[in-house]
Parts: structure tokens; sequence; C-alpha cells
């Protein structure tokens, strides 16, 4: 099953005021951008955005930013979105170029919520917590920073615990079973689907010591 | 459920070969009271014995240690011990002086079988992978060391997680599905129960890089 293109998707991004165009453009100028020094919160594969805009809707003082590579995706969140959110945003790109997006410590929290897993080996390099990957994360947060990553993926979780281990990330919670352990959470749109069918929810969060000296 | 007390444990114990007593006293001399130079592997909590035995038979160049402080629980490993199986010997002790039995780096692997998992915070310092506990581990484990944990309590690998990430261990394998992922698995008197319950048993193996400079 695939989501039926939209298409003149590129169009209503273009036009869109939410949807930030040349990115780049203001790489080390997030703050000004927004026009406040609140922290910078995103999320990598915000797909239809549930997640992103409640937490923007729920948290006024933080500046929220989703990044999606996928135009027809990003309109059926800018069908969520009305005028009262002023501290979301989103980019259309592709998580490889985070760090020609963001200068050093600009970012102060990652979400990434039911990432692609791309089972195959040799694939592994897609993923959203492979080695390099994780080394633009470290670049781009800063000293407070913290990652919170769910899934419903066990062999992508496994995985990913690995990663952050072997990349020296500290564990800060973990939850093998999220929705048995948490009320009120804030979820996605594949999460419901998933809590629907009774499904197991892999939840970790980890940080990076930026000021360790390894 | 509590096993029945064997009355004359604390005799058979004292008149077995198998048993060690006053293990102390060979504190930084187990290669030579095992007169080779083969790696000594340990059991903290062996429980019945099934694994620990069944290792033993398969792996004739490695020296295994059980490590028990219930006497009755030792009787019944004792009857499975027959006289074909000489690199197996048991300690009744608690694992708190694991570290005046065994001196610095004497111990290459440690296995921690569904160990207690002290749910209660308040007996958090009994879990055998608290703070405290990995420290012994780290002291006597050697340059090649490994540890392995399974359990089928989900709270504690959650928390034994935890704790080896903030202890600086590094994660080699991680299943949250043991028996879906592996054959050929030696398993424990529990966890024979447990798959047979269709229990879903959880492992993880780390290790300590004793030269890293941290």
């Amino acid at each position: 099953m695939r989501l039926r293109k939209i298409k003149n998707a590129d169009e209503i991004l273009q036009n869109s005021s939410i949807v930030i165009k040349n990115a780049e453009m203001n790489f080390g100028k997030w703050h000004s951008y927004f026009q406040n020094q609140n922290p910078i919160y995103l999320e990598i594969g915000m797909g239809k955005g549930k997640f992103i805009i409640e937490h923007a809707r729920r948290n006024p003082h933080i500046n929220f930013m989703g990044f999606e590579k996928e135009p027809t995706v990003i309109c059926k969140a800018l069908r969520k979105i009305d005028d009262s959110i002023n501290n979301l945003k989103i980019i259309c790109d592709d998580a490889e170029n985070l760090d020609k997006i963001f200068s050093e410590g600009e970012i102060e929290r990652i979400f990434l919520n039911f990432s692609d897993p791309w089972p195959k080996n040799r694939h592994e390099k897609r993923r959203l917590t492979y080695d390099t990957k994780l080394d633009i994360y470290k670049k781009i947060l800063n000293n407070n920073n913290k990652i919170e990553l769910k899934t419903d993926n066990r062999h992508f979780f496994e995985y990913s615990l690995m990663q952050f281990n072997k990349n020296k990330f500290t564990f800060s919670n973990l939850s093998l079973n999220l929705h048995e352990d948490y009320d009120d959470i804030i979820t996605t749109e594949y999460e419901d689907k998933f809590k629907e069918m009774g499904k197991q929810i892999y939840y970790v969060e980890v940080s990076y010591g930026k000021n360790e000296t390894l």
C-alpha cells in the first residue's frame, strides 16, 4: 500500500509559509530566524505530522522543526496546522543534509519516530541510527541534548540500542512496552494503529555528553 | 511455592569434591588450582545447574565455576554431575564476596541467568547488575571478557541495559526474543518453562574495555 501522490505537492510546499525553502541559508542563524532564544526540537521523518503538531501546540516556548523528504506527506501535515501554531516549521529534505542546515549545537532535542528500519544488511547505511547519522546528531546537538526514539520494529530497536551504546550515548530512559509504562503519550499516526493492534512499542531516550573528555 | 529444604544439605556440600570449601584460599591461584591455563567461566546464581553442567560437558577446555548461595539448590545440581565432568566446580557463597575469592583478571566470562529482579526500588542494591556488582565484575574480569545476561523479566532487563550502558560496558549482542533469533541455545531449568509458556526471553552480551583509557 502506497500513499497516493498529490500532484501539485511541490507547488503547495512552495506557497506555504510553514515550509522553509533554501533552509541552508539559515545555517547558524536559526535563533535569529525564530526571533527568540527558545530551544529547537527536531523530528526527523515527521510523516503526517500528528506528533510534532501536538508537541508544538502544548509547548509554545519551544521551536519545533519537522524534517520530511516526501512532499506528499508534508501536504497532509500542512492541512492539520492552523494559524494558532507559530512555533513549527517544516523542511523538505533528506537527513543526510542536516549538518548543512544546522550548525554545531543549534538543536536541543531530536525525535526519531517509527523510522524506516531498512532491515537488509546492505541498507544499514540508510538507517537513522547508523554511525554517520549519529555523528551528524552529535555535531548539531547542544550540551543539554536528548534523542528520543520509538519504534515497533524489534530488530531496528535492538540495532539502535547497540548503535547508541557503541557511539557513547548515555541511556536516560528505556521501555520495552511504552504504552504499558506511561500515560498521556503524544503519539504518531502509525503509533495509534500499532497501539490498537496491541503491538508493543519500544522506547529509548539517550543523551550525548559533549563536555566529557573521553 | 518454595523449594523443600534438604536437611543435610550442608553435610552433602562438605563431602563433595565438586564444592570448593574456603574458596578465598585460592585467591589469585585459580589456574594453579585447576592445573591448567584454560579460561575460567563463572555463572552467578547457577541454580539447579542445568546450564553450567551442559556448558562444561560441551567445552572441556574451559574451567567452569558455579556460584550459588542456596545449599539445597546446589545439592540438586550435584545429583546431575557425573565423573566424566572434571572442569566444573561449585562455590556456595554470595556474589558480594566475588572479589575476595577471585583476583584481578582471573575470570574470562560471567553468566547471569534469570537473576532475581528485586523489583522494589529499595532493593536495587541487591540486583546483580547494580553498580557495586558491576564494579566487582570489572575487577575480576580479564581483557578478553564477556558478560552474558538472560532474563524473562522486562523491567530487570531494561534496568540492566541502562546499568551496563552507564557503567561503560559495550554491547556486543542483543536480542529481545532470544529463542526466535537463535537455535541450539543452552538453557536453564527456568528458561525451559518460560519457553514452553511462549514467554519472550531477553538477552544481552556485553564486554568491558579494560585497556581503554576513559
